[in-house]
């Protein structure tokens, strides 16, 4: 970036928590919009007016921050950056598609014109420069997908490989499917199929006719299953977990190389000679330099940090030192000043009195805490026995625990652990929800909306979990891969969104869920596609699963991620389409399931290996913890 | 072990491969009884007489074994060990079970006397001394099993509070499955259901009730899926991988360990006295015992040996080289020496003339494989099309291929590559299988176990892809940890065994198979129990699966390990007994599925990452190499 003032204080402008908040929102309405664009939801859907001119104003705004950021960017780095150039072809590419659709639209409104760089959208999400992470992880992929190419393809060829020696073996028996369909015929059919089983989905249907037929056919599928599945996909799992750890380590240590690099550059600018050959920060420019850098902070805080650092304790800074700075603000370091709750300050007589000091005492007591587990534990059964009679006595209860662990630890000790803040909002929305239900009275008919909240109770259950030694490990770990969890889901929302889009495109309107108990003759009739008549899709009531607005379509997408049924599912659509739409279901299971939800696995598996390592050996902040003490 | 002379000689003859092979041939008798025991195939079934003295046969040889080796052991230790008191325990109780099935079929034959021993018998694998892998196998999921119990736990209770949820949120409104079964009604079968979701196997058939009430209630479901599938799954996946890991680095650190102690114990035994403190083996010994442990390797052989031990090239071993002994001896030296074929030693004029060389470079060159290659794919494309007719125009070129290459390399060379016996397999099946087929002519009705030999002229396709160099590198690790697999093959066969002998048990003969197009009052009508009408099991055509003799319950827990549809399964043997049959599906399900094929990706995901860790470093057998060079 450009260094002289004029343009750090843009950089500073572009990197400020309202321009930054701002492109969050425009991103989620522009990604929103799919929602209301047709083909939607009756009750949701805009005209096409409406949703183009919110898009062109989303559009306006990246336009305008990226243009912000070629002010104070140095051209010829800027330019090159894939980023930079994708988020202005992708402007640049929506812009020209929405004026194609309005000619067409003008021209031949009948010919169902299509907005072909909707998919395009989720890319704002990755290219822009605060989803670091999303775009690591795409990095990931993109770099672990050539490396498993080779196993891949020799997956297929396996698969086509039995493929052939089904057909040679089944071909000529003129076996049939229980709905009496043919059974292995086809090559391509053939293929299909066994693809499908590799995924498990059709197991153990696709053996069962030769099964009956005889029974050493069982052989041909167990080895085939034995080899693809078995044994190829967990090869894939390995290859990805293999080429996901030495990427991760590749990240890691060209991230750290570029802090260091950039904290090198700074000393540089801060130093000051103090005779000989060392250069060092004094305190002085330390203390302007957190200022600014940590404006909340004390001057305590600020001298405790220089403490920390400040390893051979001569009150200035070497290179060295300097270059842990980062490492050093990334720690909480909680300021233990103020312990007196809000009580205590106020009404100090009454808190410190003797009843008060006894309740206080009690409240810390184990057998607190041992009672109300065991009131949760009644109240579990009470719940699963669907006893309604003791919800006020608990909730009651509940709601006096919580006072009295407020009025001893005062609310900045209480929220500041999870359990507690976890408790006080259950507690608190069973409290409201039992309140609603109590004023609604006996008119139990409309408790659609209102039970969502009365089932919020049952999560009170979770609290035994978190008060268990043992489990509160586990969870600990779950907690603190949370937020990288996270960065999975922006991914394979990505690709949802691209999915679901083309998805729409193709398959929506063909069919929709009408009830099952639709006459002969009615429009509604199967589903309102007389093609389904008869098929697995239609007998299983699946008709609920389509392509018709985008919510749907997500839920459709993540049915096809658990992968059971999900051939079921793709024949439905074929059966409205062609075989053609195999090709799409396949690409969805190929990419979304087989790479990307592997590579979530191989991510749990290296952030929980390395939780474990850390929760055994306690290495991390050592260097820390030992300056401390 | 006692280690004087006399013992010695009962040692050898212990661990002698007549009695070795003895003791495998028994196991595997006693082990296929199952087969011929009731519940079997009526052409199988054996009188129970026949089957329990083979039985006691094996026994007394059994026992014989054992007494074997109390006589050269030393007590204290034998005892101690607790897989020989195993092998004690189960002999006896099998005797028990014997004598108490007599006195019980005499007394009362119609009660269904039970031979309660069975599921015993695979333990005779894990326990005697030879099967050390896949004692190891079981030694790691023992120590595994405990330490993810807190997380299987924690899953558990996840899952009866998701139930808790799940009821109070679908209870009051009274849905159903499309086959009319209440939905969400009953606690124990929520969890059943969710049990069963989290193996996928119901999804998305338990959601669509809900979904088609309100499309909001997909929420609990995604939600209940993303925690309990992909959070859980792979932590349980994540605990194992990282217990296995360390209990395999602790293993090998033992191993390493017990083999330095007792190749240090041989060096004193075999020791001289150099002068100085060096105590030494001399080359005299060296040979000595050389001789006794490989007698089949040559002097020179030997020699290489010692000068590879002897890094100090002082023709003496020292302590520290002797301990290397064992890694040397498990390589393998191949002696180049005689490199001359076959035919070059007997009609040297011939194989050396003018046009045999020409042949041979002919051979040897890159075109010779590229054009076998081309016609390989020529013949899957025939293959894939079903054009028998150029069948012997390739049949005949490829075998005049191999006989040119065994022309040109010798018998030796030749088959030294795994390739090329693979190929020389193929071919000679398909000649002879096409022969065959050639020789019955026209009447092609007795097809049924012919086809499979012609089904193997396909395998010829994999060919191809040994051809390419990127795929060989992954098909050499499968080769590689090929062996291995097998050992986790040992293991789920035991889990197999035991859970097929139960499931004869309990299941046998409640239902067979008699085809579908059985009418009404026939007693095969319905498979033969009327209570399997309407189910979804005899929908689905699947009443081949059953436990009505040995194979068939392998294939079916083969069915059930990979998941798909085992709910459907299971609720075919609930329908014919009770709620309680689905604790047997369970238990299985969590023994083989969740542990035991979790440990198997383990060790895949160990075994390729190390395979692929050598592959690019190459480490291995670099101390000898460097040696040798």
């Amino acid at each position: 970036y450009k260094t002289e003032a004029n343009y750090v204080k843009f950089y500073n402008l572009y990197h400020s928590w309202v321009l930054r908040w701002m492109l969050y929102l425009f991103i989620a309405i522009d990604l929103a919009l799919a929602m209301f664009e047709k083909p939607a939801n009756p009750d949701m859907l805009w005209p096409i007016g409406a949703t183009m001119s919110v898009e062109v104003l989303c559009l306006l705004f990246f336009l305008f921050r990226f243009c912000h950021a070629v002010y104070f960017s140095i051209p010829r780095i800027f330019w090159r950056d894939t980023k930079n150039i994708l988020i202005l072809a992708i402007i640049v590419l929506t812009f020209l598609d929405m004026i194609c659709f309005l000619i067409w639209d003008n021209v031949a409104h009948d010919t169902n014109p299509i907005r072909w760089s909707r998919p395009l959208r989720p890319l704002f999400i990755i290219n822009f420069s605060d989803g670091k992470q999303i775009r690591r992880a795409f990095r990931n992929i993109r770099r672990t997908v050539p490396e498993i190419l080779n196993i891949l393809v020799l997956f297929f060829l396996s698969i086509a490989l039995f493929a052939l020696l089904a057909l040679k073996l089944f071909n000529k028996r003129n076996l049939t499917y229980p709905d009496g369909t043919p059974y292995f015929k086809e090559f391509f059919d053939s293929i299909w199929d066994l693809y499908v089983l590799v995924t498990t989905a059709n197991n153990p249907d696709v053996m069962m006719p030769a099964y009956d037929e005889s029974n050493w056919f069982a052989f041909f599928f167990i080895i085939y299953i034995i080899i693809c599945l078995y044994i190829f996909m967990s090869i894939i799992l390995a290859a990805i977990y293999y080429n996901y750890r030495n990427n991760l380590k590749n990240e890691i240590r060209a991230s750290v190389y570029g802090k260091r690099k950039k904290l090198g550059e700074a000393f540089e600018l801060l130093k000051v000679d103090k005779g000989g050959d060392q250069m060092v920060v004094t305190y002085q420019t330390w203390c302007r330099l957190l200022k600014k850098v940590i404006p909340k902070k004390s001057q305590a805080h600020i001298d405790l940090l220089m403490k920390i650092l400040d390893t051979d304790m001569n009150h200035q800074i070497e290179r060295k030192e300097f270059l842990q700075l980062a490492d050093l603000l990334q720690l909480e370091l909680s300021e233990v000043t103020d312990r007196m709750t809000f009580l205590e300050r106020y009404i100090p007589t009454f808190y410190n009195s003797t009843i008060s000091r006894g309740l206080k005492i009690g409240v810390r007591h184990k057998a607190f805490r041992y009672f109300f587990d065991f009131l949760i534990f009644v109240n579990a059964w009470f719940i699963g026995f669907d006893v309604d009679k003791a919800d006020w006595f608990f909730l009651a209860m509940f709601t006096v625990e919580i006072l009295l662990k407020l009025y001893t630890f005062g609310p900045k000790e209480f929220f500041v652990r999870f359990w507690n803040s976890f408790d006080f909002l259950v507690v608190f929305s069973a409290v409201i929800a039992s309140a609603i239900e109590a004023a609604e009275g006996a008119s139990r008919e409309e408790f659609k909306t209102l039970d969502l909240l009365l089932v919020l109770r049952v999560l009170r259950l979770v609290k035994i979990f978190g008060s268990i030694q043992r489990f509160k490990v586990v969870l600990q770990t779950i907690i603190n891969i949370g937020p990288s969890i996270f960065t999975y889901g922006g991914v394979i929302f990505v690709f949802y969104y691209i999915f679901a889009i083309i998805g729409m495109e193709i398959f929506s309107g063909k069919f929709d869920y009408y009830g099952y108990e639709t006459e002969e003759g009615d429009e509604s009739h199967f589903c309102g596609n007389p093609k389904l008549n008869g098929t697995a899709f239609f007998k299983f009531q699946y008709c609920n699963n389509n392509f018709n607005d985008f919510l749907k379509s997500l839920v459709i997408l993540f049915e096809l991620t658990v992968v059971n049924q999900w051939h079921v599912i793709a024949s439905g659509f074929v059966a409205v389409t062609s075989k053609a739409a195999r090709i799409y279901f396949f690409m969805f299971h190929l990419t979304c399931v087989v790479i990307v939800l592997n590579i979530f696995i191989a991510f749990i598996l290296e952030a929980f290996i390395l939780e474990y390592t850390i929760d055994k050996s306690g290495k991390l902040e050592s260097c820390v913890e030992t300056k401390i003490k």
